[in-house]
């Protein structure tokens, strides 16, 4: 028979050996969209060559794909130019911070992972597979991910709840030799990081200058903490359901201890709505609540962003009142904190010149890229650029790639 | 801007931060078409849902795909309905034992991988994800599939060294309760019952009567002993490079003892060509060499399954000058005994009827339903279906939903 019938799509047709049940859908949710959406879940895995027959399939497995094996044994850097190890991420949880709803675990995560592969996909160009960890102790998150980093070119983590995200992060760093980057924490950090830079020039102000409180000690709030520490600005108040971070606290965990120590340099205690009163600068990534005279209390010409998702801290149209700049996460408003504007640049750009890893003056060069691109359109409700502009992934990533070859932390 | 811009090509192409350096090809390999063949990989992974702007984008990822994990994380049986684990298969290898190449290590094992996922997708329409593990302890091994495993809904283990491929395959069937298929051993073992129960048809015989040699003690001929025992055939001798396996070697180990005590039961000593004088059955899974005289002292109707490859143990048209039947793993000979005839349709039954795992059962069905196709076909250069019948995956997954129902395993 002709080997011309055996496309993929007449396969997988003809393949099933019976016809599927339609699925069960939750009690409540039969209007809902989202379901009929996910039926079959969202990603598949094709062929990136030619498969015309057996001449073709003679090159991709046997017997020509042994010399392929053998060059790369010999050799091991051509597994970045003879496989997909050059443009692979795995999207890496333990299923225990999914988006707000918490320790859901690694099954019930799936749909956001295959949810964060499209997005790489659609706006970086990069492949990225969905790996679901049933395992949380830190030693073995480690481990599993080590052991699996062969195949891929970088590893992002995603959803791993504090404070055991960053010791995963800093170790998986160390051990490998591809970009680790957990997306809650520098994904958000890099495009806050771009939104403030917009947001200071329109209202003429300096990071020196500034007086900046973040609500939350988790993977963003420490994340924000460290990109703007590293972009200059000084004075910085980081709270959590406790009120202020500061040394004097009791009941913080290693990684709030060292963040009282490295932030709040007079000192301040209290209570976010204590030190909110004068502060020019408000980034909420704790999911609690601004009340509005909070709002009015900050300094003149304040800025707020209130970035969870869905229901922002304070609504944006309340501090806007008595706010100069507002962002929130949410599409329905200008100014959209979307990390989409920064995780496929920064794999993009990473992956293009074989980065070892990604440095803080990577992300660092993404957020002053983002930042860039909004230019002449600058205004109080066009401070970062949308996550459908298509210059944001070219510009990003060429800004990763640079800064990574300036540190010579490039491979080619 | 128009989201209808965002195509993942145009996307692909436009993010690129630098023009990417042609690939560095080995010396030697010039000509070799596999090189740039293999350039930048197999393998994608694609959305299977349509994504044309904001609203598909908020059904995908955030906000819709939360209620998603809600349900799922409510009655986790769904995340087989509304994520692709009801389609996806893990291929894992630690490059311990690629093709005939060895231990080239995770890395060098990939494009065999990829390759192997593209057989999966173009055979059975499954989406299959390589990968490759930085580690060879059975302990780590056994771990690491364990926890990463709930995105996927089976487990292929692939080009794992015996005798530790043993081990593992059994603890991981033991913990995980999806299929767990170490495809070197049950893929080889299928399609040679299917082969041999057609050759005994047309050379008239019963598995009772049959005196088989099976040349290779490792994953293919451990397999293969088991399915041909389980098929009714009584009296099997494997050797290894010692000789036949019977109870009073010393230097044997466990597997290998194991196997002396369920095959050998007249007790024969000596070596392959001793055992292989008057025998009716010859599979070589070994890599090793067989004289033309040896072939010529097998019994009447001798039936030769020569399957190292690329180069058999005895070249099949000597075998045939003294043997009714001749197959081979060459595709340039008639009846190549290839994987690729069990693999795709075994997964892909056992994902339809959502199967707990993969039994004996199943695998004897896969086999009879394989050797069933030839029908009137059948003759001494046609004991297996082509690689390319488009009947073969739909019989064979049939075969194995149909068995997996028959013996509870199946969860619809």
């Amino acid at each position: 028979m002709s080997t011309d019938s055996l496309t993929d799509s007449s396969l997988t047709g003809l393949s099933r050996s019976n016809p599927a049940p339609p699925p069960a859908v939750p009690v409540g949710c039969e209007e809902d969209p989202a379901f009929p959406f996910h039926r079959g879940g969202k990603l598949e895995v094709a062929s990136s060559v030619p498969l015309r027959g057996r001449d073709d399939l003679s090159l991709a497995y046997t017997p020509g794909v042994a010399r392929v094996c053998t060059a790369i044994a010999e050799s091991p850097e051509l597994v970045h130019d003879y496989t997909w190890k050059s443009r692979s991420v795995a999207v890496v949880t333990d299923g225990t911070a999914v988006l707000g709803l918490g320790d859901i675990g690694p099954e019930a995560a799936l749909p956001v992972m295959e949810g964060k592969a499209l997005l790489f996909k659609k706006f970086g160009g990069v492949d990225a597979v969905p790996i679901c960890l049933d395992c949380t102790d830190v030693d073995e998150l480690v481990e599993t991910v080590t052991r699996i980093a062969p195949a891929f070119g970088g590893i992002n983590l995603e959803d791993i709840a504090a404070p055991r995200c960053f010791e995963v992060e800093r170790r998986l760093r160390d051990r490998l030799d591809i970009p680790v980057f957990h997306d809650d924490q520098h994904g958000t950090a890099i495009v806050v990081l771009a939104a403030l830079t917009n947001a200071l020039e329109l209202t003429r102000r300096k990071p020196v200058d500034l007086r900046v409180v973040i609500s939350g000690a988790g993977a963003a709030g420490v994340a924000v903490a460290a990109i703007l520490l590293a972009a200059g600005v000084v004075n910085i108040v980081v709270t959590d359901r406790g009120g202020a971070l500061h040394p004097g606290r009791t009941d913080l965990n290693p990684i709030k201890q060292t963040l009282a120590l490295t932030t709040n340099p007079t000192g301040v205690t209290g209570s976010l709505s204590d030190v909110l009163a004068g502060a020019d600068v408000f980034i909420g990534v704790s999911g609690g609540q601004v009340e509005e005279e909070m709002v009015a209390a900050m300094a003149p010409d304040a800025i707020v962003f209130a970035l969870a998702n869905p229901t922002p801290e304070v609504h944006p149209e309340v501090a806007a009142r008595h706010a100069a700049v507002v962002a929130t996460g949410r599409s329905d408003y200008p100014n959209q904190i979307n990390n989409v504007l920064a995780f496929p640049g920064v794999f993009r750009g990473a992956l293009d010149v074989r980065a070892t890893g990604i440095s803080e003056g990577m992300k660092l060069a993404a957020a002053q890229a983002l930042a860039g691109l909004v230019g002449e359109d600058l205004a109080a409700d066009r401070i970062i650029p949308s996550p459908f502009d298509a210059r944001v992934v070219p510009a990003v990533a060429a800004a990763v790639a640079d800064a990574a070859r300036a540190e010579g932390l490039a491979r080619r």
